[in-house]
């Protein structure tokens, strides 16, 4: 994987980049759709290549580990093969989904035993074998194994957190780099900064990963309920201590603003399930502002879902449509807002590129922040 | 509308022939997607026609009054403008569905008084308003308000409601004859036949409608719980009395054994929730016979879904991975499912009409049967 700045914007810490990886090059900045289970929720493959013009997606490997399981994706040949997705795809590690989703866990030095929240069944994840598993996965870009930090967390607890996530990275790393690819393209592994929102934890925390020289890094443990003021502040500071030839990767952020925040703070790269789950219960972002499509206001507005887009069916069918598919309880509705959404998101990240590299992106931002933010 | 007959095949009643409407010309014998509230559910109306190859879709009459309601589709310009589907379209007349889905419903003379399935708001079909709403649904081909009598049904009940059916019917061909279409295109009424599952009323029903010299005819009361047979009976007495120049329709109807049939009867059109629906359940119909996609023996079967089909999804992801998408309860499932199962059902009536022009449908037919009710 080789990662290649191309522009840096004059007023911010925003910078456009390529990704070049055995899969495709991504440009950056970039959002990524989330296919938790190998599937971006109610949308295509071929939708998110033609409609949403995603470049990578992440997969995620508690839920891929325990369904369809590593047997599985290892006789399909990967999950490209299994999913039929041949651009990049990220996997994380999940350590956020033991502690979120599953019952029964329990933090040992070693790892993580829990119980699958599908059958209940007895696992434990550790450094080593979550390595193996992003393998077997077959993820262009796999995460270390951390604890995600909750918030508010108290400082002794995010200090020990943070040591333990340090001490698996480690053992991450070793054991990343005694293993090989399976399929024959390769992978990276990219470290995760914790600290919960303390000042010198996540201090600490950058430098540790800075001095692993991996490929990219992520900032993880941000997002989880904290002031936005506050994901900034972390934000800032990791992104001045992370080096500046490799990706930064800002872990399940956020809102558009988020993004456009977290982009003049020097973030490359971001994931978030919002638009698909925010989309789902009715709430869109648009080029106009954020609508409530459920509303009744829109019962009889044949205007296009997003006028503002290029093409694709957001450009086609009208929000009064989207409106009745949602009060019908139709699965189309489902899938129009998914597409819509994803089609923002990936929008927003090209022109905010494209500004990045015309050199207006800060006054870009200001006009654009009034209006993502703006409700309908 | 024109209907223009273009073979018939020599060792059955089989025909092929275009229907020509103001939307596009139908190339019969057709299979028609229900998408009863104006969404064939799970599939895009970009993927009706890229992948699907559907030319005819259904709306039911009962649903779109209720939802979005006549106002909001007058103001679209109409069921096309609203959806976004420019092909022809049919509507059901909701007879069947104030029977089926609605409480409290209550037949009279004039009409059916039924309390809607949503809010128990109280409503009155009748004949006149039906056709008023079809009118501002702007559907291609209506159809008659009619009684859809259940099975078993006993004769006098049978006959009873035959004639009341036979009574709207003289009312919706005068309000039809009386009223215009309402967005600049012509629209069709075709009658129902009824009769249940006796010889002399579906033969005094079939002369009845006959009579109406309407532009098509259909074939209501079947596929409602009778043994196969005794609805290919009823078909084919009907089929022989209905004016070979127009088109037939069999309403609610079937599985691809049950299409094949019928078309050898002289059946044109066809429609039926079956592909949709069982796809949601996990039952594919492919070219290779049923598939249970849940069934754990697709867990590692990487062949496409139906490897005999042309081109679109089910050439490309496999049944490993639909399989899965069914196991976590994924939407993508729903979808990929829907597709293939609507894509089998347009391929097996081209097929047919192909075979027919070729005047070697009887032995494709009898090698089909074989083929789609085998259970793999």
């Amino acid at each position: 994987m080789e990662f290649e700045l191309i522009a840096r914007d004059p007023e911010t810490g925003a910078r456009a980049g390529l990704l070049h990886t055995d899969h495709g090059t991504i440009e950056t900045p970039i959002f990524m759709p989330v296919g938790t289970v190998g599937s971006v929720k109610a949308v295509m493959q071929e939708q998110l290549v033609d409609t949403v013009k995603a470049q990578i997606i992440l997969g995620n490997t508690y839920h891929l580990y325990l369904r369809p399981g590593t047997d599985i994706l290892e006789q399909a040949g990967g999950l490209h093969r299994f999913n039929g997705w041949d651009k990049p795809i990220l996997t994380d590690s999940g350590g956020y989904q033991v502690f979120s989703l599953s019952s029964n866990r329990k933090l040992k030095e070693e790892g993580a035993l829990f119980q699958s929240h599908i059958d209940g069944s007895r696992h434990l994840f550790t450094p080593e074998n979550v390595m193996d598993i992003q393998r077997s996965i077959g993820a262009d870009i796999v995460m270390a194994f951390d604890e995600c930090t909750p918030y508010p967390c108290d400082y002794r607890y995010a200090q020990q957190s943070m040591e333990l996530t340090h001490r698996w990275l480690a053992r991450c790393m070793k054991r990343f780099s005694e293993t090989e690819p399976k399929y024959g393209y390769s992978q990276s592994l990219f470290p995760i900064v914790q600290g919960s929102t303390y000042k010198d934890l996540r201090t600490q925390s950058a430098e540790f990963a800075a001095g692993m020289e991996a490929d990219g890094n992520a900032i993880g443990g941000l997002s989880v309920g904290e002031p936005e003021q506050d994901m900034y502040e972390m934000c800032a500071l990791v992104c001045d201590i992370l080096p500046r030839e490799k990706p930064r990767y800002l872990m399940g952020v956020g809102t558009p603003w988020n993004i456009l925040e977290c982009i003049g703070l020097g973030v490359d790269m971001f994931d978030c399930v919002m638009p698909t789950r925010n989309g789902r219960n009715g709430m869109l972002f648009t080029t106009e502002g954020v609508v409530n499509i459920k509303n009744k206001r829109w019962a009889d507005d044949f205007s296009p879902i997003d006028p503002g887009l290029e093409d694709g069916p957001s450009t086609v069918y009208t929000r009064a449509y989207l409106r009745h598919l949602f009060a019908a309880s139709e699965i189309l509705g489902l899938q129009l807002a998914s597409l819509q959404n994803l089609s923002f998101y990936l929008h927003l990240v090209k022109e905010a590129r494209r500004h990045i590299i015309a050199g207006d992106f800060g006054a870009w931002r200001r006009e654009m922040l009034e209006i993502v933010k703006r409700r309908l």
